[in-house]
C-alpha cells in the first residue's frame, strides 16, 4: 500500500534531473580528472560526486569547473579542483544541455557558461550529457528557447543584426540577454550574450556553427556539435542512454 | 645645390609611413564613412584626415575608430565619430599592417587592436593598407615578429600550448604578451594576447586561420586574409600601389 502510494506520485522535473545525474556519476572512477558542468542538472551531478568523496566511495578525483558558480559549489563540497591549464586532458565531463537532437548534437549555454563549458568538454575524452526528457528536440533551435551566442561588448548591435540575418529562413529573432535590472548580462569572460530564438529548427546546424563562428567579435556559440559521447535521458518511463558510434 | 642636399637626405621610416598614409587619404571623399586604423602608420592617415577637415577640403566625414587610442586621436582632431552599431556599412578603411604577403594577405594586431580592426575592416567596402617597404614578406609569419592571437583570460595557457602545437612544422613559439611591468597585456575587450613567433613562414595561411579560429577561447587572430583591396607601399624608390583583382 505504501509502495502503491509512492508509485502514484508523479516525478518532478528535478527528480528526473537528479536521476540522470546520478546515473552519469556511476561512470566516475577514483583518480579521474572530471569536467564539472554548470546548471541545475549538472549541479545534481556535482553534489553526487561530493557525496561519494565524503563517504570514501571515490578518491583521488580532480574537478575542472566550467563556471564560477560550479567552482563555488564544488569548493563548498570539498572536491579538489584544478584548471585546464594544469589538467589539459580530462577523462570525463558531465553536464546538462538545453536541447539534444537525434544525433546527440546540443544547444547549451542558457546558463551563460557556454564558453568555459565548450573549452572543458572539448578537452574531455568522454562527455556525458544529462537531461530530462523535455530537452529532446527533432532539430536544434526547435524548443523555441534561447540559443546563446557570446559576443564581445564592442559593437554588439552590429553582431546582433548579423546573427539575425544569418537565420532569415528560420525566422530568427536575436536579443541581447539582460539581467533583471535591465542591464546587459555579462559573462564570466566580460562578454555579452545575444540569444537567438528560432521559429523553425536550424536547417544545417554544422553550417550554422561555422557561419556564426566566422563573424568577427563572436567569441563562442551554444551549438555543441559532435561533442557528446553519450546522453542520459530521464523521463517518466525511466532512464535511457543514447551513445554515439 | 640645395636640391642636391635634400635628395641626399635619406627618408626615415616615419617619412615613408607618412607618404603612404597621405597617398591613401587621397581616396577619401566628402561624405564618406571611414574606418580609422590603429598604429603608427594609421595615425598619420588620421592626422591627415583631421587636417583636411580643418582646412575645409573635406566635409561630412564620419569616422569609425578601431581602438580607444584612435578614438582619442580622432576626437582631439575634431573628426566626427560613430560606431559600427550606428554605421554598419563603411565606405573605406585605412590602416597599417605588420606584414603584407604577395597576395595582399596581412598580419596585423601587433598594436593589440586586431579584433576591432578586423570587425571594422570586414565591414568596409574598400580596405586600403598603408605600409613602408619593410613590411613586405614572401610568406606570412616570415618577419620573425609576433603574429597575435586574442584569447579569453580563462585558461590562456591551455590555448598557448594548443596554438604552439598547431605550428610544429613552422617552428612556432607562443608567448603571452606582457606589459612593461611584467603583467599580462589586456586588450580593449578584456582579453589576453598570445603572440606567435615563427622560424619559417606559415605554409597554409588560410588553413591556419581556420584552425586557430576553431580553438575554443580564441577570440580573434592577426591573419587578415582576403580583406585588403589595395596596399600602398612607401619605399626609398617612391610610393607604389598593389591592387587585388
Amino acid at each position: 500500500r505504501a509502495d502503491a502510494a509512492r508509485a502514484a506520485t508523479a516525478l518532478t522535473q528535478d527528480d528526473l534531473k537528479r536521476l540522470a545525474a546520478v546515473r552519469a556519476v556511476e561512470q566516475v572512477q577514483s583518480g579521474m580528472v572530471l569536467g564539472l558542468g554548470t546548471g541545475s542538472t549538472a549541479a545534481f551531478a556535482v553534489a553526487e560526486i561530493g557525496a561519494l568523496l565524503a563517504s570514501g566511495k571515490l578518491s583521488g578525483i580532480v574537478g575542472v569547473p566550467t563556471s564560477k558558480r560550479t567552482f563555488e559549489q564544488a569548493t563548498s563540497l570539498g572536491i579538489p579542483l584544478s584548471t585546464l591549464d594544469d589538467h589539459p586532458v580530462i577523462d570525463l565531463a558531465i553536464d546538462g544541455a538545453d536541447e539534444v537532437d537525434p544525433d546527440l548534437n546540443l544547444v547549451k549555454g542558457r546558463g551563460g557558461a557556454l564558453l568555459r563549458e565548450k573549452m572543458v568538454e572539448a578537452a574531455s575524452g568522454k562527455f556525458v550529457v544529462v537531461v530530462d526528457e523535455t530537452k529532446l528536440v527533432t532539430g536544434l533551435g526547435g524548443s523555441g528557447l534561447a540559443m546563446p551566442v557570446e559576443v564581445v561588448q564592442f559593437c554588439w548591435k552590429h553582431n546582433q543584426v548579423r546573427l539575425q540575418d544569418l537565420f532569415n529562413e528560420e525566422g530568427c529573432e536575436a536579443k541581447l540577454r539582460l539581467n533583471e535590472d535591465g542591464k546587459p548580462y555579462v559573462t564570466d569572460n566580460s562578454n555579452y550574450i545575444v540569444d537567438l530564438y528560432f521559429k523553425t529548427p536550424i536547417k544545417d546546424a554544422l553550417g550554422a556553427g561555422k557561419e556564426i563562428a566566422a563573424l568577427e567579435g563572436v567569441v563562442e556559440h551554444g551549438l555543441f556539435l559532435n561533442m557528446a559521447t553519450s546522453v542520459i535521458i530521464a523521463g517518466s518511463d525511466g532512464v535511457s542512454v543514447k551513445t554515439k558510434f
